[in-house]
């Protein structure tokens, strides 16, 4: 397994790959490598003849520069993961490589996709500098499959976006989230967590479960699912940034839960902010 | 040679060329093809082994309805005229195959490459619109090489811009403005300069001449050479709606004339706005 850290060697690398027309698979990260990075490193692996990991830390995508700040970065374990699941290559660049003249460049998509929930929360500015920071990734890399977690709902409808709206060659991955025992989405963010915060965290699992159980105990209206996991949420003294019930495609809030209605949750914990989602079945 | 309307269909095309990593050449273009276009596909044919041209009028870069609804269009000459040059694929989409949805996304330059000049005149979504297309039209064709024509000289810069800064894996090839024998610059606007105005139209080779008359001459001011060359053009009647003389890279004014500077003007004539420009030499 390589490292590089500028696009040009990484083009060098996947040259020979390119021209014996070998499928490219990639996984972007943020690194700070979890289990559920490990997921799409598998995935990514079976499914791929080459394998590219990417870890950035994206400064145009944190609204809030402590996040940035804050942000784990442990790349000597992330490189060790990263070889451990069979990863060929991985693109490390720094901030520079992928900036060097600054944000002169933004790929922005309009909508409810990009303006609600985590968009109205974070800024529609959020998910404009993932949508920038994709499209560079896409085009230094050349993937024909890129893979992404669920547990980021709304990221991957933006990014499923991206690729439809501006002609992407490439294949959108989603990823089932991966959970501690205890149902706790894996989440970078969650090294942050500590002491009587870790249990508090359950509270998003226990808003997504019980929106489940309310469904199946008949009740249809969308306004009374999300006040019964508020209040289950509040049992673990967590009030949730928004929980909402939406069409899993457009995001719009739906009046009356169905199967395949998606329930996004966003809470503050302590000092981080998690979030996590689940769909209706 | 082969006319496709869908992106599927140009990817099937282009299918085994990819594989046998042959070299792609791309030009595109708005249609109503002219001498200045036959360069395009000329230099294309001679240097890659597919050379692919497309034929959109791209409705998100006119920033005026009436210049959009009179665009000529010409597909059965264009398609010919392509067919003498030796393209091997023209991709002629209707505006639903390149925007299905409307306007859900747009690649925006920032900075004086996309609000000075063309873009203070048009207004900067005008670039918008160019970028916007250009980055759908590279992930559809994939080119290697892409031509574009120096009468567009600001357009270049920002295309090379679009490259630069989203890493697209495709090299951008100027080619030289052609002219008519008596100077006016090959334009597909010129099928709508009638009569006098045909004559007026000179005015604008006139006043880039007189430039490098003026600098010729000894002088290196350059208000005082673009002072002269609104002279040389007020004898043909003709008042620029802007004559600057830029950076050539950055496109920001310079005080002092000196080779590799680069003069740029647009003026209306008759019903429609021409633009050209040249180099100091």
């Amino acid at each position: 397994m390589r490292v590089v850290r500028t696009v040009s060697e990484l083009r060098d690398a996947l040259r020979r790959a390119r021209r014996e027309d070998s499928t490219i698979g990639f996984v972007p990260t943020m690194g700070a490598l979890h289990a559920g990075h490990e997921a799409l490193m598998e995935q990514a692996r079976r499914e791929c003849d080459v394998v590219v990991l990417s870890i950035f830390v994206n400064p145009t995508q944190f609204n809030d520069p402590t996040d940035l700040e804050r942000y784990p970065r442990t790349e000597e374990a992330d490189v060790a993961a990263a070889e451990r699941a069979g990863v060929d290559l991985v693109f490390a660049p720094f901030a520079q490589e992928m900036y060097p003249r600054g944000a002169t460049i933004e790929v922005r998509l309009a909508g409810p996709l990009v303006d609600t929930l985590e968009g109205a929360h974070r800024g529609s500015d959020h998910f404009h500098g993932v949508t920038t920071v994709v499209a560079k990734l896409f085009n230094i890399v050349q993937p024909d499959v890129a893979y992404f977690g669920q547990k980021d709902a709304q990221q991957v409808l933006v990014v499923t976006a991206l690729v439809r709206e501006l002609n992407f060659p490439v294949r959108i991955q989603a990823v089932q989230t991966v959970r501690e025992p205890d149902g706790l989405a894996m989440s970078s963010r969650n090294v942050h967590v500590q002491g009587r915060d870790r249990e508090r965290a359950l509270a998003l699992k226990a808003g997504l479960d019980s929106a489940q159980a309310t469904y199946d105990g008949g009740e249809r209206d969308a306004d009374a699912v999300i006040a019964a996991s508020v209040a289950a949420m509040a049992s673990y003294e967590v009030d949730p940034e928004y929980l909402a019930i939406v069409d899993r495609v457009t995001l719009e809030p739906l009046r009356t839960v169905e199967p395949g209605a998606l329930v996004v949750v966003a809470a503050p914990v302590g000092p981080v902010r998690l979030i996590d989602n689940a769909t209706i079945h």
